[in-house]
C-alpha cells in the first residue's frame, strides 16, 4: 500500500512566530549561530490505490483538509 | 551556511491522538482509503559552521529543546 509523506510550510513571505520563539530559546541555550528558523507540519499515511489515484487524493486532502492553501505550502512523496 | 532539515515524530509504539482525528475528518471527507495518519514536526534552519559542529549542535538541540525523547523520535539532513 503506497505510503505518502507531506510537508507542510508556511509561505516563505510570512513570518513565522513560532520559528521566531524557537530560534530565540536556541538562542538562550548558547545556540546563536541558529537563524531562520522556520516551522512546519509533517504527516505520513497509507493510501489505497494506484499511485496516480493515491497522488491525485493526497492533492486535495492537502487542499481542503491539511493546508490552508492561503498561507501554506504543501509537497508530499509517494512511496510504494 | 549549512541548511538543516529537522523531522520529529512520535515513537511508533504511541497513539497519535491527532493523527486519529485527522484520519476521521478526512474519512467523512470521502477518504476512506486513508490509514495510519501520523502527524509530526518539520522544522527547517540554517546553522553557520562546519559540517561536524552543525550536526553536533544539531543533534544536541534535538535531545535538549527541539524533540522529547521520551517520546519523540528525530532525524534531519544537513545540506550544504
Amino acid at each position: 500500500m503506497p505510503h505518502v509523506k507531506v510537508y507542510i510550510t508556511l509561505k516563505p513571505t510570512l513570518l513565522d512566530a513560532q520559528g521566531r520563539v524557537v530560534e530565540h530559546a536556541l538562542g538562550t541555550l548558547g545556540y546563536s549561530r541558529v537563524h531562520d528558523v522556520r516551522i512546519g507540519k509533517y504527516l505520513s499515511m497509507t493510501v489505497e490505490g494506484d499511485r496516480g489515484a493515491v497522488e491525485r487524493d493526497v492533492k486535495e486532502m492537502c487542499e481542503r483538509l491539511l493546508a490552508n492553501p492561503t498561507i501554506e505550502d504543501y509537497r508530499f512523496e509517494v512511496d510504494e
